[in-house]
């Protein structure tokens, strides 16, 4: 038996692609409706299987749903779903993708209707600098991380069911309030993406034949949508910033070590950096 | 028939364990002797198959070696080229796999005599944060590009030797100055290496656990041996302030860009960095 009869996902790129593939995989729902703009992008979620329904009408896609997850870009997820809110069944449970969360859930607490469906916001943590639900993967979230991010509004209920959703495509469900998720996502997201971006661009194009392997993994991430990161860091523009200071404060530190040929100061930089990395493994 | 008959490789950890691992599957070398201090370290060279013959005595070593290559730290090499020098053969070649070139090459011309074995100096870009024999790749030289620094004191039958030589395990030659090399390295290596350092000093431990592909990426190199990064970064200094320099410009902007946010701006930067990255490829 399905777990879900009908799953709509809003927005069928990488993440929104690879939910519904894992969904199907796994057999854990009967019907998967993926809702977009773009007819060529729905088709090609239906050829890669990810779906098994498709439309660019929100409100047709919704309207049987118990469950819909919003897979749209940052700037776009409040207003979605509080669309989504407007044509799904009372009961549907509602939760996002996105990569921040502060400014989505508590738009989203103050405006949506406390007897309409339930909102549960989620970030799960298997982004990629590649996108398009021709890289969908089944077990994009196998032992990733799924932030779950409830507020003193959300239904307890609603959250179980959230949090089991995620563990029932193979994650690791973290609990987090939304401040909590964007102040540690700016540190270990947002801001290693920003320095990937800088290390990328001050490369000389005549000097990237020299590159190797540390370069390439260095700024792998900078290869992601740039416009997407650009909302997410306009979003959680505080936390970025502060996060930003602590590593120039560490920087210049470092400069100075080198400047000053201080092997000491150098050495204790580039060892908590060692431990912190050999910390989290490969 | 063998293309050489006694190699020998001072300093068996992944490079040199590599280059004799490779040598060995090519059938390239009929002897493959690893030097070094380390009995232990030796020992694990020769039963990974990477050497054929191991000893601790430097002369006995080199003596019958038509080809050496020095495989040691880099604060060490221009020392231990020396003592190769005095034990091995005046018709030996000899080649290193340091990181930096500037320094180690203008010492070596200055101070080798004119009638002794001639050396040109390497630089494989296949380092790795992984290090010791046990990790030896006989591919790890594969479509990986190996800098050769001659200079104008070089002859040019040992410069076209030491590039076959590197060609025969399937590398790509590139040839620079040393000054090119180091100028162009500070770039695309060493400050990597010290950005993925600072990235993962400055993430808080109780925050590595919402870590994820991005900040493992962005941070992999981090795990390098401090000493081996502390003398690179301390031998190429001027050239690593530099582009530190060039680093800190950008960074400068993006702050701006994020502080008043000015997407475009900040659209700017992230889009020149993906389009340098997108042009490396995997």
């Amino acid at each position: 038996m399905n777990k879900w009869d009908t799953v709509a996902i809003f927005g069928v790129g990488l993440i929104g692609g690879s939910i519904g593939l894992g969904l199907r995989k796994r057999g854990l729902a009967r019907q998967i409706v993926g809702i977009g703009r773009s007819t060529e992008r729905l088709q090609h979620a239906l050829d890669a299987g990810s779906v098994t329904e498709i439309t660019t009408d929100l409100a047709a896609g919704v309207k049987n749903a118990q469950l819909v997850i919003v897979c749209t870009p940052v700037e776009r997820i409040v207003e979605h779903v509080m669309q989504v809110a407007q044509h799904c069944p009372t009961e549907a449970l509602l939760t996002d993708a996105g990569s921040t969360k502060l400014q989505i859930v508590s738009q989203l607490d103050e405006r949506l209707p406390s007897d309409g469906p339930a909102f549960v916001g989620s970030h799960p943590l298997a982004g990629s600098e590649k996108s398009g639900s021709e890289n969908a993967d089944e077990d994009l979230f196998k032992q990733r991380t799924v932030v779950v991010t409830p507020t003193s509004q959300s239904c307890p209920t609603a959250v179980e069911t959230i949090t089991n959703f995620w563990s029932s495509l193979d994650a690791q469900v973290a609990e987090r309030t939304p401040q909590e998720h964007d102040a540690a996502l700016a540190t270990t997201s947002h801001l290693p993406h920003l320095i990937a971006s800088v290390l990328a661009a001050t490369t000389p194009a005549e000097e990237l034949e020299l590159t190797a392997s540390g370069w390439q993994d260095t700024t792998r991430i900078a290869a992601g949508d740039p416009e997407l990161w650009r909302q997410i860091v306009n979003d959680n523009r505080d936390n970025v910033l502060t996060s930003l200071d602590h590593f120039e404060q560490t920087l210049s530190k470092l400069r100075t070590a080198i400047h000053d040929q201080d092997g000491a100061a150098l050495l204790e930089i580039l060892t908590q950096g060692k431990q912190n990395r050999d910390a989290v493994g490969d």
